[in-house]
């Protein structure tokens, strides 16, 4: 079966969402927000876990749905707190209104999101709401450590590993624990499911990373250096930190946490300091053994493995190793 | 039954509120909101509500504490949008901190009221979340319009009264038809005690507006007039404007959306119009309606008149008529 399938349905189901209609200013940010796209892995994932068990994703649609709502929710008081002007080549919504609608239509999206999951059998309503609100703090502990590790000088690489475990992964991980249990699953295999869920989602930050400073500016859709240019303590410049001898330090003091002159000089200075360390070949390792590990869990899912092939396509198109 | 009985009930269950703790500036902030303090009468309301039918307050307590815990996440987000420096004599969160901690802490208190909701009786748990879910967007259109009404020149008395109904009043209803729900009420009672807490509520806001012109400084707990210097559209203000002829217009014209050369002076004059007009008597006879309306509601419920008591005994001291 053909990802386009699941997408379709997605798309169907987004567009019949209906989040409220006044006071204008409240509701029309998040139909702003939701109509800009983006890939929607994680709706996907919620029908492509659910899709190994069954056949009926109509029940697994709406909480899908809640899962994208609840990370378009992420995004726009994200996008507040971090200054970010554009969103997907658009005006962020605290730029396009104010950062007090942006507050305010993000908290109801975030209610609109809990909503999203009120129809799933009675017997699942407690533990995915459980799940689902563990996960949700989870996310904002993430961007909390995320904020704290701008102007923290000490940050150790696995407390990096932690933060983008909790900001990103972990809602990945959800999205496939609740398709899975919709779809029936034991809680061993919705377990499994949302492990692999929390590796594809650590491999995919770190790919992003490493695209930051590696990727093809055209593909990659953000300006390739951006990372480096703003001092961003990735794995990247986190294991150069580690690894550095004293000259390579004094590259680092040099252009770290200094002001910028020419973003050129300095993305390229950083990139050949990560090309001298080899920063790459020990990122690609290391997504490698989270991608590894995720599939281990895949594999153990106890389910024909003709019915895990939509899934296990687009955790590979996501690491852009397309068979 | 003393009204000290359900407050001590409450005092002990919000002294045993966990919300996280790591990372602190996400968590301590959440602990630092909800010990400033306040008259809880949210919480007090389900717990009053559930007494009318029942003497096992214990399961209604943690639910009760979800809706304090809301509450007090909307003063978060509100103070941010209102940029208030204070609240309750100290210091505001983002203040404090600042407002990117204030916006995300905010964000995780709201996930943890909803998880106060799940332990409730599963054959209760879909009507008590979707009813909080429909509440909790309500408020915030409530603050939506109250944001909206700052910046327009018409405002009807309806638009105010719809807008204290939603930002203000809907919550009290909730707070009451959750206890009621928890204790056994038939739907018919938890709605008639809903309508009770929503009228109640529309009296405590109206009374709020009219001891901001009327009050006595010391007891009022805020600056006598405040909603007079900063032209806040209350019910007060737009009757007059509703209701002056063309020398008070002119009067209104000279103070309203001028800048204040002195609070004293503008106070007296609006105070002086307000009194011509005899506003204080008219809004003192729709405090007195809502509060009728809504006690016809409470002797609709089917429970002997000594377990309405405590609630009845709540509203009375709300309204200032202690007997």
């Amino acid at each position: 079966m053909d990802l386009s399938y699941f997408s379709n349905k997605l798309t169907t189901g987004l567009d019949s969402l209906h989040y409220g209609d006044q006071p204008t200013a409240l509701y029309e940010p998040i139909r702003y927000i939701m109509a800009l796209g983006g890939k929607r892995i994680r709706p996907l994932l919620a029908l492509l876990g659910a899709h190994i068990f069954t056949d009926n994703l109509d029940p697994v649609l709406k909480p899908a749905l809640g899962v994208e709502v609840f990370h378009n929710f992420t995004l726009l008081h994200d996008d507040i707190m971090d200054q970010a002007p554009l969103r997907r080549g658009q005006p962020t919504v605290h730029e396009k209104w104010n950062a007090n609608v942006a507050i305010l239509s993000g908290d109801v999206m975030l209610v609109r999101a809990y909503e999203l999951f009120f129809d799933v059998p009675a017997h699942l309503l407690p533990t995915i709401l459980r799940r689902f609100s563990e996960t949700a703090a989870e996310v904002c502990e993430g961007q909390q450590w995320d904020m704290n590790f701008e102007t923290e000088t000490e940050v150790s690489i696995a407390q990096y590993l932690d933060m983008i475990r909790l900001k990103t992964a972990v809602l990945l991980g959800f999205a496939l624990e609740l398709g899975a249990l919709l779809g029936g699953a034991s809680a061993t295999d919705a377990d499994h499911l949302r492990q692999f869920g929390v590796g594809i989602g650590l491999a995919f930050q770190l790919r992003d990373d490493l695209l930051d400073v590696y990727g093809d500016a055209a593909t990659f859709g953000k300006r390739v250096g951006g990372d480096i240019v703003s001092d961003k303590k990735t794995f990247l410049l986190l294991t150069a930190q580690a690894q550095a001898n004293a000259n390579q330090q004094a590259v680092l003091a040099r252009h770290i946490g200094q002001p910028v002159l020419s973003a050129e000089v300095k993305v390229h200075a950083i990139r050949t300091l990560y090309d001298e360390l080899e920063i790459r070949p020990q990122t690609e390792a290391l997504i490698n053994s989270y991608f590894q590990d995720a599939l281990q869990h895949l594999k153990r899912v106890e389910a024909p493995e003709t019915r895990k092939e939509p899934l296990l396509q687009l955790a590979l198109q996501l690491m852009d190793r397309e068979q």
